[in-house]
């Protein structure tokens, strides 16, 4: 079932130009360890954090790399996503940094802490009715309106090498890295990472980190299509969406498994984080520990990258 | 009111001898800043992240010394203290780490997850009933029977120069830093930064930041004596002890002043730093900065540092 891959469009200069576009805006994160979630795996783990990212997530490399592709003309008319996620305040944090418009279509009952960030970055929420159809209508009407360009969250080929600028970091600081744990959601992360560490690793193997609750991922890529989740009810709010036509095909070709872990795994990882490392992750951040603690019989003594993909947690709803 | 104080005590090349000692055996934890926090005030503000230190607080670092400073002949007897707090977990882990016996006196009525960790650390509990009496007369008990040392948690010269080389490594970093802001609790990092900003910094003033509910040290600063609190009612559970003739003089010597700050502006200082910086701080570290943001004014333009004391919260117990 595996789809060809076409190298062509993913070429390892990609990735060093979009790290050179990318690299003034963007921080590069530390990477911390803990000797005691190492005595616990039984393996040494480097978690690549990028919850200390601006606005809290990885998300801002592959937004600042989707405006800064774009032609001079096509900048000044601005760009839409419909989000209410970390790609919203990306993409706005990205466009005010540097300096083009952000449309940010909304349903009408997200939080009001999220759009209040999306405000604070700059952003201009456009609210729609609460549903799939009417997000995709009202982005497109500002398309068509504004000539804004539509950038979608992961399935887009300048957001996932921005991902992946991620791992070419965490690999100039650790290079014999064995494996690579990263959340899917979308699969513009792992997209991005598997792509990294194909070019930059030394054979280090990437490993994908996935809700049993929202395990479109791990089903697709053992069907070769892509799968949706009938119900999404995880903790693990950025790991909801599914993937597509541009990260699917990298996943078969590059990824070497996808871990499924439950609920209670996720909070207890994230527990383990934040007591132990004093670092504050979001859930779906904690999914690729939770990911690696359920497997770590496979992975004794091995050297472990994770990327920690955020940090935007509401803390008056903590699930512990 | 103001007590002489004795220079030949405290050198410079004490401090030297203590980072040498002490370095090897503690983390160079580093020092992180945010852009929307220095916006709020108004100034540069670097944070030096000693919640990121093992054991989760600089107390780590007094400990260590005052281990190392010990003769080989009294090292072999043990160390003891009564502490419930983050001192007994760093005595505990200094003291493995060291290959030493550590005494920790609890009362009996600790939290179950403090006995634990100090267990964890290889620390011996030795309880006692929950009041000041038994805990002295406890501790000495174990002086006088197992000829261990008695380790003061803050109010001991060798603990005051351990945690002074927090600051030394701040100012390695930033040397121009005109203003340290650090919580107040017993004076032993107010004290060993203190001595660090008058002979490492240039012209580095040194502030203190005390809740309003247990202002012993500002009332000290003041009469020049020790002070006491007839109640401890705040959040900043680090910060309820009082000053000693060691720490004491210190302060009145080389302290620029102390801050005072209210209950409600500890949880918000803390809450921005986990919100923003994505870090795990105790509340005792977040009244430096609540100091900060209460009197902004004063501060306009600043380069002022921030240590950040620990990292020990009890996830189930957060105050919002």
């Amino acid at each position: 079932m595996q789809q060809s891959f076409d190298f062509t469009a993913y070429q390892k200069q990609d990735l060093l130009d979009c790290y050179s576009l990318v690299k003034p805006h963007v921080h590069r994160t530390p990477v911390h360890t803990s000797r005691l979630i190492d005595r616990k795996v039984g393996a040494s783990v480097y978690f690549k954090c990028e919850n200390f990212q601006r606005m809290g997530a990885y998300k801002m490399r592959g937004a600042t790399h989707a405006i800064l592709k774009l032609p001079p003309k096509l900048r000044a008319l601005g760009v839409v996503t419909h989000s209410s996620g970390n790609f919203a305040q990306a993409l706005a944090l990205a466009s005010q940094t540097l300096g083009v418009k952000a449309y940010i279509v909304m349903p009408s009952d997200a939080p009001d802490v999220k759009k209040a960030a999306v405000e604070n970055y700059g952003g201009i929420i456009i609210e729609c009715e609460p549903n799939l159809e009417a997000r995709e209508k009202t982005a497109a009407r500002i398309v068509s309106k504004r000539g804004a360009t539509f950038l979608h969250p992961s399935n887009d080929r300048n957001v996932i090498l921005g991902q992946g600028t991620a791992c070419m970091e965490l690999l100039e600081d650790y290079p014999e890295l064995e494996y690579i744990i990263v959340p899917v959601g979308g699969g513009g992360l792992i997209g991005g990472t598997a792509l990294a560490a194909y070019y930059f690793g030394k054979n280090a193997k990437v490993i994908g980190a996935e809700p049993f609750e929202v395990d479109d991922a791990y089903r697709s890529f053992h069907s070769g299509r892509i799968e949706t989740n009938l119900t999404t009810n995880t903790i693990a709010d950025g790991l909801k969406t599914v993937l597509g036509d541009q990260t699917l095909p990298i996943i078969l070709n590059f990824v070497d498994r996808i871990i499924r872990v439950k609920e209670l795994e996720i909070i207890d990882a994230m527990k383990l984080i934040w007591e132990r490392m004093k670092i504050v992750v979001e859930p779906s951040s904690a999914v690729a520990l939770a990911a690696l603690l359920r497997e770590k019989n496979e992975y004794q003594n091995c050297s472990i990258g994770i990327i920690l993909s955020g940090g935007n947690v509401d803390l008056s709803k903590l699930p512990f």
